[in-house]
């Protein structure tokens, strides 16, 4: 996050590695009511996508957005994208409870879906989007960005799979950010809209948990939200943790907020603490506090010794051309949907369990 | 901890700044099941205590005690202590589960009484205490050496207290331990003496968050303790974890566990994170994680910015010299007795209520 004053400040930039050539898989994006569609579509054109087409009913998002991405055609209705054969994937950031019902109208018209986190925020729209995949045969995926589009957090799981810390017996995660509540559009502040903070923000924590901890299931052992500093929002839930275990015993927690504060050099001090029967992982995404203002740090322990690697610039993104692959090969290479769909199911029954514990 | 080869690695060195002069407070050592008591006598003597006894029925404890306190006398057994009127207060670090018989022993002989945490191990063994405490008005003081006797951990109470962070909305403690199970006695491994990884190495977390959010009271909102890597002990559980709510909305997370990996350059990379609402702290205790050996980092993004403060020999342990004046003038300036005691409940607490999730 570079600058806060565009969309593009929602896009890591990674290395341009195509998996495909121009022409071979065209994008297009639609409904642009988070800045994450820009982290979304760059990682897809990095990989090789072509963007076609975007629409959103709100000219002026798509002005700002056809000024990053000049390579876009401006659509007048969102069917115009949804009759085009070329397009083979539709990303899309609505509003979150708005998602599920767009992902389905996308796979129905025989597309695959790349939706922002959190994909969906009810356990009917859940079901919806499971009937309409096994329908369909297409994807419904989730950009999970707080591990796919960092790369310290992409190494991570490569590590874990090499049995760098055995194991995984525990994964911590802090996810706080910054509010910036007078940038914030109106649903931001509306429950229903946007899920509750577990539900929302705290989709990365538990998709990250599942991953790491390689669990097919888990269950909600505690779930708390609250509102401690913001009456003036009283649909806002400034606070929210939870503890899940996962069907093979490892052990989450996570907490997310709105709490980061003015002095803080980015947006929020997100940390991942991965636990191992053989050492730990932690990982400063965004800062070395008070050290230094790069992300990407990754720190492990194990019978080695202590390591500090520095991994900004040095892994890519490759989630998205697995994706890109994925589509055109009919795999599950880069996610697998009931990962996806799993991760999205506990954040739902999460909220749902949550207990108010302020405000 | 420098060298684990002798109790003195767990005493913590500080700056001697009596509060007393010799022979003004004279206190005793008897227990010596645990090394805590080397960290106790010794900040108990730094700050001007006068060490006049030591007793332990086995005799090569008191031989290695007297090596590192050769101003100790050895007791022939506990009554010649107990019948010392010089004796004011007693400190000891008995097996846990028999921690609260032998202090009330010593409350019953006129005498203040210094514990290692655990303090106790049953809900019946906190009754008994309080009885004791109202009936003879002495103190049942425990060593919560986490906080108690880490220079970082003291500062950032005082931070919170000058309302650095704004109201204390959140702390997540990682209090990892390296097992060392070869050094280890046998009641170590036998669960009713231990009394559970949340009552033992847990009640360090749970005093912590009980003081920093400076909460008097806290329901368990989840507890889970597992075996997951160390079958031939069948009774040690070496992961646990716990989340609790406070009186004043406060949440609290914590993680303990025996992992502590081979390469890891001190016993455990203890690590606490609290969330204000205008700010946050975090402590990294006795490793800056492969950066810097020493131990005593606080880390603290507020308003102003991020500040590191390495605080090694910054601080001191004001906790002794407060304590002895606490006794001397029957003040709870070091500590209250509901402080001291609600942890202690909590701990217990957390420990019944904990869900096995695995071995």
């Amino acid at each position: 996050m570079i600058n806060k004053s565009d969309g593009m400040s929602y896009a890591p930039k990674g290395r341009p590695s195509p998996v495909v050539k121009p022409g071979e898989f065209y994008i297009a994006a639609v409904a642009l009511d988070h800045g994450h569609i820009y982290g979304m579509i760059n990682g897809l054109t990095e990989a090789g996508a072509t963007l076609k087409w975007v629409y959103d009913p709100d000219p002026a998002k798509v002005t700002a957005f056809i000024k990053a991405f000049p390579q876009a055609q401006a659509a007048d209705c969102l069917d115009r994208v949804l009759d085009d054969p070329d397009i083979k994937l539709v990303a899309g950031a609505a509003i979150p409870n708005l998602r599920a019902r767009l992902g389905i109208k996308v796979m129905n018209a025989g597309k695959d879906y790349f939706t922002d986190k959190t994909p969906l925020t009810t356990l009917e729209q859940l079901d919806a989007v499971k009937e309409a995949v096994a329908r369909t045969g297409k994807k419904y995926m989730v950009y999970y960005s707080e591990r796919l589009h960092v790369e310290c957090a992409m190494y991570a799981g490569d590590l874990i799979e090499q049995d760098a810390i055995g194991r995984v017996i525990n994964v911590i995660g802090a996810g706080p950010h910054r509010l910036n509540a007078e940038s914030r559009p109106g649903w931001f502040f509306d429950l229903e809209q946007y899920g509750g903070i577990l539900c929302d923000i705290g989709s990365h924590q538990i998709e990250q948990f599942l991953y790491y901890a390689g669990a097919k299931d888990a269950t909600i052992a505690s779930a708390r939200v609250g509102n401690f500093n913001h009456p003036e929002y009283p649909e806002l839930q400034d606070f929210g943790d939870c503890a899940l275990t996962a069907d093979n015993g490892a052990a989450h927690y996570f907490r997310v907020d709105w709490f980061t504060p003015k002095g803080l050099s980015t947006w929020g001090d997100g940390r991942t603490f991965i636990l191992g029967a053989d050492g730990f992982i932690e990982l400063r995404k965004y800062v070395n506090l008070a050290t230094n203002e790069s992300g990407n740090h990754l720190f492990i322990a194990n019978s080695d010794g202590e390591r500090h690697l520095e991994l900004e610039g040095k892994v890519g993104f490759p989630f998205f051309g697995r994706l890109i692959n994925d589509c055109v090969n009919r795999t599950e290479i880069a996610m697998t949907q009931s990962h996806a769909l799993k991760a999205a199911e506990l954040c739902v029954k999460a909220q749902a369990a949550a207990v108010r514990i302020h405000g």
